[in-house]
């Protein structure tokens, strides 16, 4: 390790180390901090932030980025994408002026208290100046950041790295095509699942044991993690020892819990994943949100929806929940997790329509970002697309353009990650399968570790070292692409509603 | 506010910050963490001291505190006191070479662990030498720090500012008059509290709702704090508004839960009271260990000891405890937490014997750091002072000069203020008493509220912009006294033996 290797270690150490805490007040926050709290919490919160910034944006940090700038071809493997990944953190600090930063961040925190009201009061009218002047800050943001094609590149950049509008549209555009042939053919079958037992009074203590024991068999170690209680599941770390998850339960849903607390372990499991030799490095943590994600549906929908889960896990479920499931099958349950059907709201929607939630989405950012869009025409074009691509029409803002947080952040660019985790995982589900030829007899089994080392070697280990362009081109032999996902569906589709 | 206060309370900002951060991941440690984090978790903790004193240690803050320094008569009587606070933190930080900090980082970590496999074995001999190199490196420390009398003052007053060896001995000494009258007392007379009622199999989930019911009674903020589990209970506190305790359940006795719970919400309170103001400056927090032990030891003892605090408990303690409660009464219980007798081990004493256990360690401190007494000689000494002083004998080191852990990371000087803090305590409830003459009434009606708010006003809100000695002098008119203690503890004996 050379001496300009351990100056630049020195810093990344104690930014990581800010990073930790300001993630462990955040979790704390969720999970257990008694209610009184939150002023002064802000106020530490906002320390943390601005200590970070002192410290990436110093006179010396400037200094030392210079240096090794031009000497980044003389570093060894190891060390290249780490100081590389340095390099664009500081770049992404340093690119906007401090005074957008701060107007951003008091624009957010107005914007998010009139998102709530105007959600529940179902007025985008007074949401809308709030999301223009996030849309204009964001709009500065990204020609401060730069861009080759599209202004919204900039944004995305900022949660999948490298990716642009133009690789992006002809998946999604693809994606829409096949779209309306999936969906009528899950129509076309006269059967429809029956989920009404999973939607019966289930002890809440019990179903998180349950839960919890199924993370468990997944693979997520709890030597090295814990799950704790919060009103919206998030996985969050504060090193690669300590994972920590959090779940919901519904007393009246079996889903809710169990299937919340598998995704959250899909990106716990990365986490744990990750070169031990990167911590307290800006290379920890995963690559980006789309490969992110494509971890926690994996084990989510792919894993945890298909019928050889289910058949190693029902027996089990059973056990825990005898009243609920006498009478039921495995079969019956593989099914009943697997409904189909159009509807209004993004997080409640299948693995199907909920591509279609992301490219309205999606398709919205592209106009508005690109100033083609009128902040005032954005309930009508929703409205309008929701009834073109899924047949349903919300009967309130407040079911549809006002029911994500996301634009109350100015987090344009972050939605398409969430299909693109999806067409990820489905890519790497494919190859899987070549891999490892007796994969769904493994899952019949309950044997998960042969695939928890597969994504632990390809994907896990390199944190932010590789982006995700070269983490599926290096599983896959190719780039983006929604063929996978089609092909994936479409079976499930038949095997659910054929059969 | 001056330009200067302001640069100051910046840095005190951001040393605030990390010390709460720093508390965050000690406090999680001891509840929550996953074993597997240990490695990481230290490394993480390490960070976060080393940025404290690079921080408090920079030329930029020691220019800063040079300035403060010579103009400290300019400040106004709020801001003086603050920066008194922040001159004085810093004086003590740059007094330790670097390199004796490291040293005594070090050996702290090795004579832990030797201290626990020495007690385990019951060795001292293996333990003796990292008792002495501490002890070089704390005699050391204290010829850094310097001192007029004794070098153990220098060490005093890391806990108990500005006392010293000279004021502690004649204290300590009347006290050790007492003790054989008053144990002499207790033993003469022939009847002894029956405690089996509070030593069967009692409900470990009740017992803490229980012991929450009771301290938010006392005047524990709930909305400002909470409790949580841990092997050793303590308070630690990341706000005014964020304050955390811990305790521990023993499933066979229903003290262990109860009082350890009462014991911390007295520390709690004292951080729940401290003036807001004093929020993420060095003067915030707790003034002396002394004075917070005061807060901690008249709830659990002074108050949750007396007759009139079970006249009002007991029959809600009944109510959780039908079963083994039958055919008791309030004065059974009050007799029974009131159990003197002399024991092999301070943290299972009673109110009286207590203190003899901290004079000996105290005696035994003054030798050893003015190298009077030889590290091989503690045995020795120990067992001949339990002797003389409690008239038991330890049967093996393990029960005698093994069992505290307190020498094992240096912190000598450190247990007198367990003693102060019960004569302080002392000395406030005979104040309480004049100022509020109701107020055993009070309590006899659970009706904590006005001695709560005198607290407040006395101790609390000061925070450590007021010295102990300050503190005690502005409620009593006099300097610490052990004529308090006696005269409760005398009474307190009469109360419950010759009854």
């Amino acid at each position: 390790m050379t001496k300009l290797y351990q100056e630049a270690a020195a810093v990344m150490e104690t930014y990581s180390d800010l990073d930790a805490a300001r993630r462990f007040l955040q979790w704390d926050q969720e999970t257990l901090m008694p209610a009184g709290a939150i002023k002064e919490r802000s106020e530490r919160l906002a320390g943390f932030d601005s200590l970070q910034h002192r410290i990436l944006t110093s006179e010396s940090t400037r200094e030392l980025i210079a240096r090794i700038r031009t000497r980044l071809g003389e570093f060894d493997d190891d060390e290249r994408p780490v100081l590389s990944e340095f390099i664009r953190r500081f770049d992404d600090k340093v690119k906007l002026p401090e005074t957008l930063v701060a107007e951003t961040a008091r624009a957010q925190s107005y914007a998010g208290e009139a998102w709530k009201k105007a959600r529940a009061a179902n007025s985008f009218a007074s949401f809308a100046p709030h999301l223009q002047k996030l849309l204009d800050l964001k709009i500065e943001a990204a020609e401060c950041y730069g861009y080759e094609e599209h202004r919204l590149d900039a944004l995305i950049n900022l949660y999948e790295r490298g990716l642009t509008v133009a690789q992006i549209k002809p998946v999604f555009s693809r994606l829409k095509e096949h779209f309306p042939r999936l969906l009528a053919k899950v129509q076309s079958f006269p059967s429809r699942p029956d989920n009404t037992m999973l939607r019966q009074p289930y002890d809440k203590d019990t179903q998180l044991q349950h839960a919890q024991a199924v993370i468990r068999d997944l693979g997520f170690n709890f030597d090295r993690g814990r799950v704790d209680l919060s009103a919206h599941p998030f996985c969050t770390h504060f090193a690669h020892s300590d994972v920590r998850l959090t779940t919901r339960i519904d007393a009246n849903d079996a889903r809710t819990c169990m299937y919340s607390l598998m995704h959250e372990a899909g990106h716990g499991m990365y986490e744990q994943g990750i070169d031990e030799r990167l911590f307290r490095t800006l290379a920890s943590g995963g690559t980006s949100m789309g490969i992110h994600e494509s971890q926690s549906l994996f084990w989510e929908d792919i894993i945890g929806r298909s019928r050889e889960f289910w058949h190693w896990a029902f027996p089990r479920f059973q056990e825990y929940f005898p009243g609920q499931t006498a009478g039921s099958s495995a079969e019956d349950i593989y099914r009943a997790v697997n409904t189909i059907e159009p509807s209004l709201i993004r997080i409640d929607a299948d693995e199907l329509t909920y591509h279609m939630h992301i490219i309205l989405r999606f398709e919205m950012e592209v106009e508005m970002i690109s100033r083609q869009l009128d902040v005032d025409d954005v309930p009508a074009m929703w409205n309008a697309k929701m009834e073109e691509y899924l047949g349903v029409k919300p009967d309130a803002d407040a079911n549809g353009c006002l029911q994500d947080v996301h634009w109350s952040f100015g987090g344009f660019g972050y939605f398409p990650t969430y299909s693109l985790g999806k067409l990820y995982a489905a890519m790497m589900w494919n190859q899987i399968q070549i891999d490892i030829p007796p994969v769904r007899d493994h899952i019949r089994e309950g044997k998960f570790a042969p695939i928890l080392a597969w994504l632990r070697e390809k994907v896990h280990r390199y944190g932010r070292t590789r982006n995700s362009s070269q983490i599926i081109n290096d599983i896959c032999g190719r780039d983006l692409s929604e063929a996978d996902f089609v092909s994936y569906i479409d079976a499930r589709i038949d095997d659910v509603y054929g059969n």
